[in-house]
């Protein structure tokens, strides 16, 4: 049962695919290569590790029918897809979904079960859905 | 560099979202809770397991924006899916995609060296692209 404070995030679309890499650079070559996606945009960005210790991350982004694939290189630090790295290997790791305030429907998802696995508050939050499936849903704050 | 013989796929959206789970009720139930993902459709499947026993598995089917995501429980048998289960844990599984001729586009992968995982000809294919990225590409035949 839904708890009166909560409400229905209502996913209309999926708005990302994001995927965990070793090499983005190869990635980016292969599929441009095998399946014509692309162009692809890159963005660096230092970031703070689960540790609170300075890492990087390169992003790439390419968008396909709609959705953008962001393939995620940790390139320094311990950070949250490191991890799933050391656990999963490369491979999928989230669905992304724009909304328009990520840290309310972040505290909503959390009322119904749902944990922060690694977030910046006002820019994004990813979710374990503290149920079944594995599946982690990564809330954005959708683009201007 | 391409050989002649080959040819670039040219991916144009995504067409499937596959997700592996131990339990699919329980992940439509959550879902549909949560996030207002359905209405579901349910298929179950006798197939052949990877030793050439017979085996079950469940699909169940809901559609998100031009996305079909699919739930994929492992019901018996030592079926590809369940492989992943073992090594992966549940979760996010593969990207499909609909394509005229499926047996032709898996060759035209194999040549440029990708790998035929599991496949029913005519049908699908399920196809690790041979290169970086961990991610497994289905080729779908497109529905009428």
């Amino acid at each position: 049962m839904r708890d009166s404070s909560t409400h229905r995030l209502e996913l209309k679309q999926v708005n990302q695919i994001g995927i965990v890499v070793r090499d983005s650079e190869k990635v980016m070559e292969s599929w441009t290569e095998m399946f014509g996606i692309g162009p692809w945009t890159i963005r660096d960005f230092d970031i703070t590790d689960v540790e609170g210790r300075p890492g990087k991350v390169r992003l790439c982004f390419a968008e396909l029918g709609g959705v953008q694939l962001e393939l995620i290189e940790p390139v320094e630090g311990r950070i949250f897809h490191s991890q799933f790295l050391d656990e999963h290997g490369e491979g999928l790791h989230h669905l992304g979904f724009h909304v328009d305030d990520v840290d309310a429907e972040a505290d909503n998802l959390v009322k119904q079960g749902a944990k922060v696995l690694s977030s910046m508050p006002g820019r994004y939050a990813y979710m374990g859905t503290g149920g079944p499936g594995g599946v982690i849903f990564e809330v954005i704050r959708r683009p201007e």
